[in-house]
């Protein structure tokens, strides 16, 4: 049994190492859910394995924005309720599910599958940009959802460029930067506090 | 699809909901690792599901020392390589492991399967204790290899009467306590640094 990493004589350790490669776990946290998971087998292992191949047969990506869902296309696809003339871009599904949380948006999603990066190679040709110039029609407003950070930015210049050339005249926004809500000025970094100052608001 | 924790439509909230109730893990990191596990399927989904389908189906607890491996008895216990004449106690399959990956003890072990708590009710009976007593035949030493805690103090008490009890005149020993390998002074407490004072060493 798996003591160590360096052996590799079983399924403990083939589950240990699966774990210890999902993101935010490392082999101790491995080791000490397999233990957890080895110890409560019928109130965690079974709820899990189910889950697992539920999920697997059962979620699809929705072939129109990429959501991840039961149907494709996913329910904000055939939502009628759902503003067809604004249209928020992000990298990737989880940002999607970040901003429905906040049930401000009611409109529609593209999703990008990741944002530009030279560091990692990601070129514009490996991003969702052609299936969303071609799913623009009607769209009157497309809001830029993307991080504050230099490949974030650098997509979304990249992308408000495309965007003008495919239709020219189209409305395109970011989200606001600035102080995040419960956030400390003593925390902040300087570029916040000056884009936060440049963009203040009357009281 | 999972945008709030408040939902419960589908098979991703059960994937999330039974990942979030893993030790370590969260709504957040739970969303992070199930977003993670769909968007690399072939890469992590199907390993994971495999190894737990077959750490499930194979791996059992050792019908002698409590110890998780692919044979009853264990590997361990099996191992005629092994000191018959040493045992050494420990709590769980972590702390066995942990002990087995320093490569130190080449005797046999005994999972007690917890420790005494007032405060969570874990009573003797609740302990592998009678397994531990009925299987002392050769055994010379006793290593308690219990955490330095109150709770695993008053275990390693409480185990070393039961032993004295059964087997009048048996060496019991536990692990020496002090300041860690790598440990800064500055941040021990005062009980581990009083204690290492006084079972100080010659250099």
């Amino acid at each position: 049994m798996s003591y160590s990493s360096r052996q590799n004589d079983g399924p403990l350790d083939s589950l240990i190492r699966a774990l210890a490669g999902l993101p935010g776990l490392g082999p101790r946290s491995a080791r000490r859910i397999a233990l957890y998971l080895l110890t409560n087998r019928e109130k965690t292992m079974t709820p899990l394995m189910q889950a697992l191949e539920q999920t697997a047969a059962q979620v699809r990506a929705c072939s129109a924005c990429g959501n991840l869902d039961l149907s494709d296309p996913c329910r904000i696809c055939a939502n009628p309720q759902r503003a067809q003339n604004i249209m928020c871009v992000v990298a990737g599904v989880a940002d999607l599910w970040a901003i429905e949380r906040t049930g401000v948006f009611k409109g529609r999603y593209h999703i990008l599958g990741g944002i530009l990066s030279a560091l990692d190679g990601v070129t514009p040709d490996m991003l969702s940009i052609r299936a969303l110039l071609d799913r623009l029609e009607g769209t009157e407003e497309v809001i830029l959802a993307l991080s504050a950070t230099v490949d974030g930015q650098t997509t979304a210049h990249y992308l408000g460029d495309r965007l003008q050339d495919a239709r020219p005249g189209i409305k395109i926004t970011r989200l606001a930067h600035g102080v995040p809500v419960g956030g400390e000025l003593d925390y902040l970094d300087e570029g916040t506090i000056m884009t936060a100052m440049k963009s203040r608001a009357l009281v």
